[in-house]
C-alpha cells in the first residue's frame, strides 16, 4: 500500500454532521450550565460550575488508570455503579482533591449532598469532578456557596462559562458541538468541553472532558462507544507522558431528540459514532495545542504494524522521546532520534524495513537515511503542525498520536511553580 | 523494617578493596592504550583509541537491546561468538556507525582487519566500538591512519588518553581503578573507563564502558558477573529514558595476576564481585553527574516492593517523570508529582501504604502528605545530591535508580544541535 492511502484515511464524511458555530456543551437541548468564583482560586477567575439537565439521562464515564485515584474519581465510580441517571455534574478547579484520604472522600460526598439539596434532585443523580493542586483539602464552605450560586443561575447559554470555569493553567477554553440532521424530528446534537494544558499543568496534572447529547441509547452501547472513542482520542495524546490522578471523560445523554439508537444496525448509529469521535478528537487536539510551552503540534502516524498495540507503543515511544521533542523545538530533522526511540520499544518490527516520512517526503528508507529535498523538508519543520509517518511494513495496523515539542517554556512553567 | 536499615545497605566493605588514585583502564598490568586525532571530529580533540593487551584474555560484553543495532554492536556480537580471546578494542568517537546498512557493517569489519594488520594479531582478537552521529559513514582513510598511529603508540600510561578519546559532548573523563590486595601474589586490579553525557548527548545517544582486569576466570562466570553488575549499575541510571543504538559495556581479563576464580566458592570471588560492582557503579554514577544540563544528581530508592521488577519499574517511573525532574530543577518538594508517577506505573502496590522520604525526612505517609520540617527539607533540596526513598510496604524487594533534574540547558543542548 502506498503512503498516500493513509494520510486521508481519517476523513469524516461531511454528510454525517456539521459543526455548530460557537457550539458548546449547552448547545444540546435541555442542557443547562452555570459557573462562579467561589474562592478556591486566589485569582478572581471562576472555579466552580454545574452542568445540568432536568431530564432523565444515561451517563457513561472513563477514568484515569492511575493507582492514586483522586476522591472525586472514586466517588464517581461508586455513583455510576448505583445509577446511570445523572442529572448534574459539579466541577471545581484549583484543588484536585487528590491524595487527601478520608477527609477528601467525605468532602466529595458532601459536595454531592449539597448539589442534591440546592438542585432538589436525588443524591444518586449527581457526580463531582476536581482539578488543581494535589494534596490540599477542599474549602467546603466556599464549595457550598458556589454550588448554591450555580444552582440558581443555570442557563441554556452557560456552556461557555462552564468551559472557562474548569480551566487551570490552560490558555483558552476548549469546546465544540456538532449537529446530525434528522428528517422530520429534532436533530441529534453532541456538545463537549475539556480542560488540560497537556496532561501537565504545574501540579495540576489533570485532563477533564464533559460531553452532552440527546439520543436514546442503551448504557452498554454508550459505554462501548465512549471507551473506543476515548482510546482513539484522549488516549492518543501526550505532552510529557505524565498521567493524572483525576482524569475523567464523561458523557450524558438526555434523550430529548427522541432518536433511538438501540444497536449497531440502527439508521443513525454510524453517523452518531462518527460525530462523537469527531467531538472527542477535536477536544483532545485542542488540549495538545494548548500544551504547556508547546510551539508545535506534532502528529506521529505509525502504519503497517503487526498489531494495534505495537503501533500504539511505537507512536507513543516517539511522541514521548525527549530527544525527539527537543529536536522538533530546534526545528532539526534528526531522524536518528526517531530510529532510536522506535528501536527501544518492546515490540515487533524489522529495523531494516522501516520507512519514515515528514509530510510526504521520504527521509528514511529501510532503516537508513536517504537523500531528500532538504529545503522542502525544512519548510515543513518550520510549520506549527508537523506530521511524521512511520511505515513498519510489518502488518496492517496503525496508530496516530498527537504530541508537542519540548521547549524552554515547558521547563520554565514546571520548574518555577512552587507548591 | 525501619527506613534506616536501607540507607546504608549498599556499603562496600573497605576491607575488600582500595581505590587507586588516578586509576584508569591501564592501571591493570599488561594493559596498554593509545589515542589520537585521526580527523573524524571537526575539533582537534582525539577521536580514536585502542585498548590492548598482548596476553590471551577472556572477554565478555553486554550490549544495547535497541532494535536498531549499530554496525559495531552487530560485529562485536559476531566476534564474541567466535572467540572470547580479545586482545584489542578499537573505539572511535564522532560517528556512531548506526543506521548505516551494509556499508557501515563492512566498515566495522574493515576496521577489525586494519587493527589485526597493524597490531599483528588475529582478526578474531579485535573488537570495534563507535559513538557519535547516527546515519553517517565512517571515513575509512582516516580510521586507517588512526589505527596505524595508535598501534605504534600503545603505552602503559595511555588509559587516561583513551578515556578522553571516547568522549563526545561529555564534560570530563570517567575512569576508575581499584586494587584487591593478595597475599604473596600479584594484586587483583580492576580498571575502567566510560563515556556518556547521560544516554543523551545530542544525536550521539551512546553509553560506552570498557573494563580491564587480571584474574583467571571462566567465561560463564565472567558473563554472569558482568550481566548482574550492569543490571545494578548502567541499567539503573537515566537522564531522559532514551536508549541508544550503540551502548556497550565490555570487560577483558588477561589473567596476569595468576589468581584463579573458578567458582562462587573461591576465596576471592566475593571480593572480586564487590570490587567489580563498585567500578561499574562508580562509572555509571559519573555518567549521571555529567548528564547534559544536569544541576543535580537524584537517587530514587524504592524499597519493600513485592518484586524486583516492580521496584525497578517504579523507581524508573519517577526518575523519568518530566514533571518530577522539572520540580527538582526548580527545587520544589512537589510530592504530588512523585505520587502521580508511581500511580501510573503498571505494577502492584497499595497507594494508601506508600511512605516517601527526602533524605530521612518523612513527607508522605500512607499516600497522603504529612507535616514536616520545611526548612530542613528545603536545605536538602538545594543540595547537588538528593535522595528520595519510597517505601511501598508491600514486600521485600528494592531498586535504586540515579537520575538528573530537567533544566533549560537540557533543552538548549538538545534543541540547538543541528544535524
Amino acid at each position: 500500500m502506498s503512503y498516500k492511502n493513509y494520510s486521508e484515511s481519517e476523513n469524516f464524511g461531511n454528510d454525517d454532521f456539521e459543526i455548530i458555530a460557537g457550539g458548546t456543551i449547552t448547545s444540546v437541548p435541555e442542557f443547562y450550565a452555570a459557573s462562579c468564583h467561589c474562592g478556591i482560586k486566589r485569582s478572581r477567575k471562576d472555579d466552580l460550575c454545574i452542568i445540568y439537565t432536568p431530564l432523565d439521562t444515561c451517563c457513561s464515564g472513563v477514568f484515569t488508570t492511575n493507582k492514586f485515584l483522586a476522591a472525586p474519581v472514586i466517588v464517581c465510580k461508586e455513583q455510576l455503579k448505583n445509577s446511570r441517571n445523572i442529572k448534574a455534574i459539579v466541577v471545581n478547579s484549583g484543588i484536585a482533591n487528590a491524595c487527601t484520604g478520608a477527609t477528601g472522600y467525605n468532602n466529595a460526598i458532601k459536595t454531592i449532598y449539597l448539589a442534591s439539596k440546592y438542585l432538589n434532585i436525588d443524591k444518586d443523580e449527581v457526580l463531582v469532578s476536581s482539578t488543581g493542586v494535589i494534596g490540599k483539602q477542599l474549602p467546603m464552605d466556599k464549595i457550598e456557596r458556589g454550588v448554591k450560586i450555580c444552582s440558581k443561575n443555570l442557563s441554556r447559554s452557560g456552556g461557555h462559562n462552564a468551559a472557562r470555569a474548569i480551566l487551570t493553567t490552560d490558555k483558552y477554553e476548549k469546546e465544540v458541538a456538532v449537529r446530525i440532521k434528522v428528517d422530520g424530528n429534532e436533530d441529534i446534537i453532541i456538545g463537549g468541553i475539556a480542560k488540560g494544558s497537556g496532561m501537565i499543568a504545574p501540579n495540576m496534572a489533570t485532563m477533564l472532558s464533559f460531553i452532552s447529547t440527546n439520543v436514546n441509547i442503551p448504557d452498554h452501547l454508550l459505554d462501548s462507544l465512549l471507551l473506543r472513542g476515548v482510546d482513539e482520542s484522549f488516549n492518543c495524546i501526550t505532552i510529557d507522558g505524565c498521567q493524572s490522578t483525576n482524569d475523567m471523560v464523561m458523557i450524558q445523554t438526555n434523550s430529548s431528540s427522541k432518536i433511538e439508537i438501540k444497536s449497531k444496525n440502527d439508521k443513525y448509529f454510524n453517523k452518531f459514532k462518527n460525530a462523537l469521535f469527531f467531538v472527542l478528537k477535536d477536544l483532545s487536539r485542542k488540549i495538545v495545542k494548548d500544551g504547556e510551552g508547546a510551539t508545535k503540534l506534532i502528529e506521529i502516524n505509525v502504519i503497517n504494524a503487526r498489531s494495534k498495540a505495537d503501533a500504539r507503543k511505537l507512536s507513543m515511544g516517539v511522541a514521548n522521546s525527549m530527544l525527539f521533542k527537543t529536536a522538533m523545538f530546534g526545528e532539526d530533522l534528526n531522524w536518528g532520534r526517531i530510529n532510536a526511540a522506535l528501536g527501544s520499544a518492546d515490540c515487533y518490527f524489522e529495523p531494516n524495513k522501516v520507512d519514515i516520512y515528514i509530510g510526504e517526503i521520504l527521509i528514511v528508507k529501510g532503516g537508513e537515511g536517504v537523500k531528500f529535498n532538504k529545503k522542502l523538508a525544512d519548510k515543513l519543520l518550520k510549520k506549527k503542525d508537523i506530521t511524521f509517518t512511520i511505515n513498519l511494513n510489518a502488518g496492517k495496523e496503525k496508530s496516530k498520536v498527537l504530541t508537542t515539542d519540548l521547549s524552554y517554556d515547558y521547563v520554565k512553567i514546571n520548574s518555577l511553580y512552587h507548591t
